[in-house]
């Protein structure tokens, strides 16, 4: 399908207004996504208010500022609704938990992508932001999540100024294993990045980072160890907050 | 965008064989998703084999032979490729907790969602099996996966028997919020649920189940708190096992 093979993390956007009716379509598209036992176990905040954005914008580390896009949608794990649902009809719920977190994001996230094709097929660029979940407290906060909420992943969504090139991506047999799972050695490994690693601009990368690989920009640079804990503890913190863990 | 607004859960397939060169179409387009820093934290195993599809049927409580399903494609977190290429890059990566078992889901779901949309393009249907959750530990057994590397969800894929209807979904409002979070009042739930309440399969529903309301199926047939708090300990024993849960 063409906007799949088409999709591209937008990084730049004009400000350009999205329709309301479009707008609407997008927010449709995501709710046709599978869902479990038809609970719909998420929600949507579509964020366009400009001070809003601006307070939003530090949370994700300057970025949805630096695009200029003009939408963030935050996508949330919610069993809040489903759980008051159930109280107005004088029956106990029990989705305060991890299984319900797993569940809710499932659906937020199938949801999620639903809602990235359907703007891109209207002609909108999206960019899906990870730092989601560095600063999720911060988020529930601003964005007065309850709980039973609590944000997954951020999709922003405009009309893109540029359009980048298709990101490459490992070998197709990197990821699919067939029956059953068959684990990786060193060879493998090195065989499946070789192409990754041997274009210019990561070479380019590996030479501005001053790092001795690729893989070192990631453990060292990136994604290195003392975020990775610090950042799993603050998570934890707020699925505790939200009342997903005890 | 019409393949998205077609989606149904599949339920029924024929025999018919799905060519490799439709299969690797299919795969092909999971990969293109958004993924967190392009390290594409998912593997997608893909079983065929009859022998494992008779063993992996029933951990999914006999849907896949009930479905006559011919793939099962095992959706799974997997931060173990990417950590091993650091490793034999002389390099050491952190990637052993909640916030990367959250970032390859994140990665995962996007990328079944896109599997599951090229795959109906192609006349294909397709269902997402949530009892992937509740035996984790037996689906890492069976498909041999190691540590880094837990399973999220499961779809199977096929040449559909027949056409299901379209599954009712709340008002688009029930799932928007504009800006930030306005909480759900009992008459919000009330009204949102109404339209959902009064179809007649699900005035049926209630009746065969013999409880007071569509919302008491959930809690206390469907979805009960006692599995709620088991499958939640068995799913966080998974994480523990494979390496996300000290």
């Amino acid at each position: 399908m063409k906007t799949i093979f088409d999709h591209r993390s937008v990084r730049r956007y004009t400000d350009r207004h999205i329709d309301d009716q479009v707008m609407e379509r997008i927010l449709t598209a995501a709710t046709r996504a599978s869902t479990v036992g038809n609970m719909q176990l998420y929600s949507l905040v579509v964020t366009t208010a400009r001070d809003l954005l601006d307070k939003l914008s530090p949370l994700h580390f300057g970025q949805i500022a630096s695009m200029g896009a003009p939408v963030a949608v935050t996508v949330c794990c919610d069993v809040n609704r489903f759980s008051r649902w159930c109280r107005a009809s004088q029956t106990e719920p029990s989705y305060d938990n991890m299984l319900w977190f797993v569940n809710g994001a499932i659906d937020a996230l199938l949801a999620a992508q639903n809602m990235i094709l359907e703007a891109e097929h209207h002609g909108l660029g999206a960019c899906v932001l990870g730092t989601t979940l560095y600063n999720a407290t911060e988020i529930c906060d601003l964005l007065s999540l309850p709980q039973g909420v609590v944000p997954v992943t951020t999709v922003v969504l405009g009309y893109p100024a540029d359009t980048p090139p298709l990101t490459e991506r490992l070998p197709l047999e990197a990821v699919v294993h067939r029956d059953t799972y068959r684990d990786y050695e060193d060879d493998d490994v090195k065989r499946l990045w070789a192409e990754k690693e041997a274009l210019d601009y990561v070479k380019e990368l590996v030479r501005e980072n001053g790092t001795r690989n690729l893989a070192e920009i990631f453990t060292t640079k990136r994604y290195p160890a003392k975020d990775s804990v610090f950042f799993t503890e603050k998570y934890m913190e707020t699925l505790k907050r939200q009342g997903f863990l005890k």
